[in-house]
């Protein structure tokens, strides 16, 4: 670990003290959100210290043109920025004219930031001595409302300690922002309209080529010892910039507050020329509600997420806020309101890798979100990916494919592709594989499988079509072979015959195949439907047969497992631990083309198939390639532990499962890779639910039925869950000596533990005990 | 082709009529070059047209911060670029006030450019009606001297047809140039002075983070009918600029005539701070010489290039053309009188691809300069590299290599790699073995041993050591591999073992070896000196054969060839003749995934290495791999026909040997790759020569001894050329029924044609009749 400042506490994130170095961190770790903007924990007031200014708004950002050392065919035009947008947190304050600066303050004590997690609200105090000796207490609380999602609420409270003050709050707006990560420099907005109406301003202001219009607005109240004030307000206006001065007389030990609510009204859900009425309107209803009754609706809101996604460890204090701050964060990214959104790698916590969407969320989020919301969130993910169908066959046709071949971006914000490093872009093609998979997965899980007809079969069909035509035939292997690939270890690249995308392929065309026919019989209409819209016919189904019935798979005799790639056993077979130490991270410490030629796996890949498709592998199979392959694995992504911690549990090495789980799950609390001031990383997070739930606990659906292996790391006293399966909601709690199950509902359920059918009913929770 | 508006002609390269779309293409084909500077064919007077304007200066050069998408360990920090250098030839002219600029003329009529490449010198004449409606005549004429190689000078006339006429002249100097390859639109020339002395005007002026110092000087002289007018000059002066007014009243076809000359001083060959008076010593000597005399000094000293370097054909002139224009551009670029400098790819120009020094010149360019010149230019080329020696250990450093491994750089201006594609800069180390190859080729053609002991012993020294580091032991195959390549055919990227690679590998191993012992023995006190500093002991020796000796080589026993590389017979074997035509060229219309996983080869590869090592194989074996490699090779690199012409000569194939070498020949007059506007391929005209000498003409060293096999191809009457072997100048002049061997000098000559001994001695030339 690289940092280890944050308090441990079960429900929330504290940073007590201020050290100037941990500002741009504590940015990311405090960053608050509501799944449709978000705010990293920047200051309201003027800070002139090193900082990183961030405000998202969700679905909104900047095709900033490609920058490459060597343009090579195919690459895609631009790069989807996530944008850093206007300012609407900005609180200037003057203390007797004086601006409060925590940078050039005298003394700052009882600094502590709290994101309260449980009841979604963040929170800065501190107590400070300014440049021209006046010492106050300030106070700062502000959230994201789940409830209007549009708006945020600020209370800034000052408290001079020693004497009367005079205090100025300036809140304000700001569009004159700019981006941490722009390729050219190029200016991202356009502000056409920067206006204020009484306690109201507004800034109308559009991205450059994408166009998206947002209204950023504000409105504030000023309090005396909890009495508004009714103040004249005075106005000051720049060009991309609209402030407040509210000005305020503060006796010795009184409390001066100001609450301010703003957000975005965005031409994303409103019409472009309204935007500043649909402000007003919720301007309107945010104040009328005030501030501390939207953050009661908060809190009440959040526990209801807490309700559902909560997880518990008992004995471990970090673990319990670990895995809290990552289902916080979660939930704070995406709720699954909005089919037109999806799950970015930093969320709204930094910019870095830009683009909203990465195989992260079909591998490794939509078990999270089919286990902790309403089946029509996962929906809404498989949606996403339908909605991109044609997108996905114009990126198949850029590179060469025809016929309704689809193949999904590696990186995108509306279906488009806009990764540019060909190893990855044009051959990390696995990524279509874990789209099929969740579709797969879907229905396992919910049941539900009108998606198949309505939308996933069209999208399984382009992906078999890409994987038909993508395969060639090897007349010195009589077989076909996919060359030319980068696996999900992206430690290798341009290899041929990648096991795991050879089998996710000839999954993909197997499962539709098998679709085809299920659709063709209970669902007629959609079958024809179908059909027309793709021209498919049998002949041409035949033809992925026959790739997916002689698709070649490396494998040694010798070693009695099948190869990551071919040429594996090639390599100088040294393991990760017979590495200096000195040598890691190699992606910090060895020029690339060493990597590649290394044995060394950044992340599962074969390993990865054998989680995807446990059940075709026996576990005596599982515990050889685990043995072959985790021994040269680095985990220098922070995808790799949550996948080996769920085959080591299943493997029944606990101590090893319980280690790969603390790098996940603290990954950003204790900045493992040094770069938590960039972001978060959210996706991953996704990974440390999937290590208790089906890792420790063991999770399956089995044959429509929920199965249960449940194991519990020695560190513990206990941990437990609840997950919705298919509208019941089962609770699980985990102890040392035994397991017990609680059910919500009416139907009693049958699931299977340690491979016993048990029966679990609303009145009868069922107790296993350790064998 | 894409062009063919160059008149045929035997000994120039000519142009009639004035057409805006050639301009640029012409700016190029008409460059003039003496080795130490270069000039695009830029216009003197004022073009308002779209133009490339290049002034070059050998050995100057920025080093332009690298752009990258996405950064990769070991990249360079920078990429070496090529100079536009401050404006030395612009020449103003005012026609009764207006200016003359070709773009605006009512009428443009006889416009003809010539570059006269028997006597060095480029031309330029046109009659135009001017928009003020005065009619002229104009002829340039412009060379950059051989004899004084910091100056270059020029004629202006101008003769008023149809009035009398008010002539301005104004030669300037500019340093307000700019480059069209830049990377961050960084400024790369700060200027420091700018001034006028009389008829002599100076810009000093420095490369920014390099500092080279250079003065670019100038002087000019007036003349109305061949007599000096001795006119007070009026000077005018810019941040940037400084230009002299020559006003004339010139009476109806009288000719007005402006000599300038110009050039530059450079820090690398005097001391900063005396540029401007090396300048002054250069102009005095130029002017007390006179432009034509100097001129006829040009005459002179292309006289003597020619006649050791001419290859004449009969009976085809636009080949004849085709083979002089090359020949003229390669002593254009490099003449080997200094041992800092190298063959630029596109010599002086145009400024693609940065740098100075490719594997081009080992693999192509060595050849023709040993034979056309004296041995030392080749010798210098040599030790160019072994100036170089510290920089390529330091690059192996870089990507993790120890003890004294060297890798030269992929591109270079100062040894240090500046090159920024993973798959090429860090994987296409075969062009360490091209450098190898240079030591052992120089050689057996001059019988110059003592450059062994003296520097390349050290330089085989280290490329072993990189090759004994680089390959590693595969259990799998119990024989050692070179993982992770990318040959000569970069339409291959990260391949294993591709054979050519890993056949320069175990050659240079074997040869260092040899060198080690005959220096142990022949040169006691070089072995002496090389193993202290080298620190080499028969341990490491034992360790390097013992790799060469084990190193594996991928084999087709089914088609009895060498693979290019582990898996190739996985691909798709279609050959390029059954591709569509609307297909090619791949490299423009197939993404890049696609031509990795295609089987095509963008150059020789396997075959570059029978090249290479033709003795090592058997005639059969050659034709076996032309036949299997040639079909699937598109030739998209200039450097790739030449090396199938001669194979395909060898096989007695004579019809695709003439093919392959119209390619080559005409590749820049006639604009095969629509790209001749950005500069000229100068390092594949070396190739040219090649496939003449070596393939037409059959042309080996073996034994010690030349040898032949002369061919003609039926389209040619006859054609000859010069050799300069070991001293003794050979002239070879092949007909369809004999070819005839003349020989300069005092000592008779042993050679061999077709297979047999011939005597050839200066009195009695031999003539070998076809058999």
């Amino acid at each position: 670990m690289n940092q280890d400042y944050i308090k441990p506490d079960e429900w929330s994130i504290i940073e007590e003290g201020f050290d100037k170095e941990n500002v741009k961190s504590s940015e990311s770790i405090f960053s608050i959100g509501n799944g449709a903007m978000g705010q990293r924990a920047n200051f309201e007031e003027q800070y002139s210290g090193d900082t990183f200014q961030g405000s998202y708004i969700a679905g909104v950002y900047y095709p900033d043109k490609t920058r490459v050392g060597w343009w090579k065919n195919g690459y895609p035009e631009y790069f989807a920025k996530v944008l850093n947008a206007p300012n609407w947190i900005g609180i200037n304050v003057l203390v007797n004219g004086e601006p409060l600066d925590l940078n050039t303050c005298k003394k700052v004590d009882g600094f502590r930031r709290e994101l309260n997690m449980k009841e979604g609200w963040y929170q800065r105090k501190f107590r400070a001595v300014t440049p021209n000796d006046i010492k106050l207490d300030v106070n700062v609380t502000r959230f994201l409302s789940l409830d209007i999602d549009e708006v945020g609420a600020i209370k800034y409270e000052i408290i001079p300690l020693d004497s009367d003050s005079e205090i100025t709050f300036i809140p304000y707006l700001d569009s004159g922002i700019t981006n941490e990560d722009t390729n050219w420099d190029d200016k991202f907005w356009n502000t056409t309209n920067v206006r204020s109406e009484g306690a109201q301003a507004f800034i109308e202001s559009h991205t450059l080529k994408t166009n998206f219009g947002v209204c950023t607005f504000m409105e504030s109240r000023l309090f005396l010892q909890d009495r508004m004030v009714e103040e004249e307000i005075s106005e000051e206006q720049k060009e991309l910039w609209v402030g407040h001065r509210y000005t305020l007389k503060v006796g010795k030990g009184q409390t001066a507050t100001l609450h301010k609510f703003g957000g975005y009204t965005v031409s994303r859900n409103h019409k472009s020329t309204e935007l500043v009425d649909a402000a007003k309107k919720v301007l309107q209803k945010a104040t009328d509600i005030g501030f501390d009754e939207l953050l009661a609706k908060q809190k009440a809101s959040w526990g209801k997420i807490w309700d559902m996604s909560d997880i518990t460890i008992e004995g471990d204090t970090k673990a319990q806020q670990g895995i809290r701050f990552n289902i916080f964060h979660l939930n704070q990214t995406y709720l699954g309101r909005d089919s037109r959104l999806n799950i970015g790698p930093k969320g709204f916590t930094g910019e870095k890798y830009g683009g909203s969407t990465y195989w992260d969320t079909e591998a490794y989020c939509i078990p999270f979100y089919m286990a902790t919301k309403d089946q029509k969130v996962a929906r809404n993910l498989l949606k996403y990916r339908y909605n991109h169908l044609e997108k996905a066959i114009e990126n198949a046709q850029k590179l060469g494919f025809s016929n309704g071949a689809a193949l999904y971006p590696m990186v995108t914000m509306n279906g488009e592709e806009c990764h540019n490093e060909w190893e990855i872009t044009f051959e990390e093609i696995h990524r279509n594989g874990a789209i099929a998979f969740a579709i797969y997965n879907y229905y396992r899980y919910t049941g539900d499988y009108t998606y198949i007809p309505e939308m996933g079969l069209e999208v399984l069909i382009g992906i078999s079509r890409f994987w038909h035509q993508r395969a060639t035939f090897s007349q010195q292997k009589e077989k076909y072979v996919i060359l030319g690939v980068t696996g999900p270890n992206e430690y290798e690249n341009n290899v041929n015959n990648n096991w795991y995308t050879n089998y996710l392929a000839k999954w993909c065309i197997n499962f539709t195949v098998e679709q085809l026919n299920k659709v063709k019989d209970g669902y007629p209409d959609d079958y024809k439907r179908i059909v027309g819209l793709t021209k498919l016919n049998d002949r041409e189904i035949g033809q992925w047969q026959k790739v997916a019935d002689n698709l070649y798979f490396p494998y040694s005799k010798e070693k009695e497992v099948y190869l990551q790639q071919d040429g594996f056993l090639d390599k100088e077979l040294i393991t990760v631990a017979d590495l200096p130490k000195s040598q890691r991270p190699i992606n910090q410490k060895w020029s690339w083309d060493r990597i590649l030629r290394s044995p060394y796996i950044k992340q599962a890949d074969t390993l990865q198939g054998f989680y995807l498709f446990e059940s075709d592998f026996t576990l005596d199979e599982l515990e050889r390639h685990f043995d072959f392959y985790e021994p040269f694995t680095v985990h220098e992504s922070s995808l790799s532990p949550c996948v080996h911690s769920i085959q080591a549990a299943k493997l029944n090495r606990m101590e090893q499962a319980y280690q790969f789980y603390l790098r996940t799950s603290r990954l950003d609390l204790d900045d493992y890779n040094k770069e938590v001031e960039e972001g978060l990383h959210i996706t991953s997070m996704a990974g440390t639910w999937m290590s208790i739930v089906e890792g420790f606990a063991g999770m399956r659906v089995i044959d429509d039925k929920l199965s249960f292996v449940p194991r519990i790391p020695k560190q513990w006293k206990g941990y437990s869950f609840k997950i919705n399966f298919r509208k019941r909601i089962l609770k699980v709690i985990v102890s040392s000596g035994q397991t017990r199950f609680e059910l919500d509902g009416k139907e009693e359920i049958s699931i299977r533990v340690n491979g016993k059918r048990v029966v679990v009913s609303p009145d009868h929770p069922a107790v296993v005990k350790v064998e």
